[in-house]
């Protein structure tokens, strides 16, 4: 038997217990060992709850434990997450987590220090929710050169550029709607402002190239400025608009960005509607590949951790390959980065507009006083000096 | 070092030797060792080839060197690859292959033989080319009671359907192109009759129960039926045509089928067009989840190979979990399964039809002396009862 703990028994915390009790037959055959849940770290008490018994408030029990094996993080956050995850890889005890902000800041250092005691630090949750999509680029890709990796890897904005996209309604009042059906948090800067997805883009980044992709060097712009109208024009022209996540090595050069992206109706990555999640992926043999599934949500996400902590149990005492190094890649600023942009001018500003961009090719669509168009490939120093001479009203970046 | 043989220099053989020549830095770095190809079996001799001294048509030359370690099948069909196979594995070297024949037909036993000899026989080129899909069910997918799984698993028929939908062609006239341009055999039979289709739905299947799915025992029916009246129907309804090998477990039943059904456009299945594949799994905690990619092809065929003979370097003398027994699975028979049907009948038997179906939508398209309608939800017995009946034009199965 292989004991397991869990630190946080919020949201996926409880689902990690629930999916490990639920599917234990399919689990422990898996795992070739029965597994069990011995602890539940949480500042709080359950009475009344199944587990209440396994429930200890002093994580010093379970580090001390020479039992426990594996060790489920699921509080989130940085504090205390990391100086326990820490802890119980120095004590040998592998750790499977969801946490997303501690993967991005320390995954490195703390894929480091597992190897160098025998055992793991395995974070399929913490992308892409329930979609294998770690396990994949680690272990099903090896014959490929990846190149790039384009994800809506936030669930909360892509339910509301969907919802924006069916009902013509605009942001503001669908953020609203879904705060109350709590799909967006009371205070959703993280989800709405792409910082989400910017950790998200910097792990899967890191995995593409081997080394470490810093999250703080990623340009990322949100979907706050993104209106109902940008949808009737999107329409226009059989595109939606998404929130894109991408990483690209071009020529040895590597770019990584967070941005509402207009792209066609006949990507495959358009269809991936509400709060769905998908991951593109290019190789070199391959071409594209694409992982699509629920990106959050309690079973979704708490089924991935139990993938870790199953491939834990099978690698008691020996690691699982994870190349990710401290090396710290230089991205390549936004500035340099090339593609079309579709751009909307107030009717009176057409001349200049068409004598700053001269070749375009203009958008029709039901919207009075304006004038609207999408621009050559350009970089977005050349796009910005173009727009900033004729004032234009917005902008929204074109994926190919 | 570790030694490769590659059995069968054709399109996907060759293709693993490029693909490991090509890859070489990024393959022998997450091979934790360098991958040399020392011989390459075929009947032909191949001058001027930069790997012409690599060839050899004596497969002994290979089973008797200890220094082979992997040995990778792209030959195709039964017959001398299972006895090849099964003799390899005896000797102890792992084998990765493409052919899907072999998998569905004698899968569990070349495992077993395998696990016995310390050595794999890995096989995720077989389904979906180079989609992961094996891995992911193997690997990722551990903590799920999978309960359904449904596939576009023939690049040629799903080449030919898009074809259809896109410029309203005939069955004939498409197949005769696609021919022409070497996206059909000249004899389409494994692929329009859906034979393809259902050894790699067998293989799914039986990953799936972790039991033998035989192939033989699965309902297949091409796509040589369907016409481009019924793409006309399938546009009214905002639906598309597509060949879904499925395979499914309702209240500990089993069914397996391969067929064309109509399946809404917003299906995510849907949007899968041309020779890409797709495979979409249901698992009780994380829902729908799909693997998305080029399901044929010489590159991408061999990239799957080629991660499988990856994942044989770094387990040398070590077996990789695979749960697929002898033991037979019962398939539920068809008649027994219960959906909804597209019907189309002549004009003058409408009263009939509705006599006999009763409840119906019917379907509005611009087809002249026809009445079609979707039935109620039924069993395959009772509607072919009725349908007997009438006397209908034809029949397609719609995806719920």
């Amino acid at each position: 038997m292989i004991q397991v703990a869990v630190l946080g028994y919020g949201t996926v915390g409880s689902g990690v217990v629930e999916v490990i009790e639920r599917n234990k037959t399919e689990i422990n055959k898996k795992s070739g060992e029965e597994l069990n849940v011995k602890y539940i770290l949480d500042l709080r008490d359950f009475p009344g709850d199944p587990y209440e018994d396994k429930v200890v408030h002093d994580v010093d029990v379970i580090l001390n434990d020479s039992e426990v094996k594996i060790i489920c993080e699921t509080m989130g956050g940085l504090k205390p997450a990391y100086d326990f995850t820490k802890r119980a890889l120095l004590a040998g005890k592998s750790v499977c987590t969801s946490n997303k902000e501690l993967v991005a800041a320390h995954g490195p250092e703390l894929i480091r220090i597992a190897h160098e005691n025998q055992c793991n630090y395995l974070f399929e949750a913490s992308v892409g929710g329930g979609i294998p999509i770690i396990r994949p680029l680690n272990y099903s890709l090896t014959a490929e050169k990846i190149d790039a990796i384009t994800g809506i890897l936030n669930g909360t904005t892509n339910y509301i550029l969907s919802k924006m996209e069916r009902e013509g309604a605009d942001f503001d009042s669908v953020l609203k709607e879904a705060q109350e059906k709590g799909y967006a948090e009371r205070n959703p800067e993280a989800d709405v402002e792409g910082y989400d997805a910017c950790r998200k883009i910097a792990i899967l980044s890191s995995l593409m190239t081997g080394k470490n992709v810093n999250y703080e060097d990623i340009y990322t712009e949100g979907i706050t400025k993104i209106t109902a109208t940008d949808f009737l024009y999107a329409k226009a022209m059989n595109k939606t608009v998404k929130l894109l996540a991408q990483s690209k090595e071009v020529d040895g050069k590597y770019y990584a960005m967070v941005s509402p992206f207009l792209i066609g109706k006949d990507h495959p990555l358009a269809m991936v509607n509400d709060v769905f999640n998908a991951v593109f992926v290019h190789g070199n043999m391959l071409g594209d590949s694409m992982y699509y599934g629920k990106g959050a949500g309690k079973l979704p996400t708490a089924s991935a951790v139990v993938s870790d902590v199953v491939d834990c149990a099978r690698h008691i005492g020996k690691t699982i390959m994870c190349f990710w190094d401290d090396e710290r890649v230089t991205l390549t600023g936004i500035e340099e980065a090339s593609r079309k942009f579709f751009v909307r001018v107030a009717a009176d500003k057409e001349k200049e507009a068409i004598a700053a961009f001269e070749s375009m090719a203009v958008v029709e669509a039901d919207v009075p006083s304006e004038f609207a168009f999408i621009t050559d490939v350009m970089t977005e120093k050349e796009f910005n000096e173009k727009a900033e001479k004729v004032g234009i009203i917005s902008r929204i970046r074109v994926e190919a």
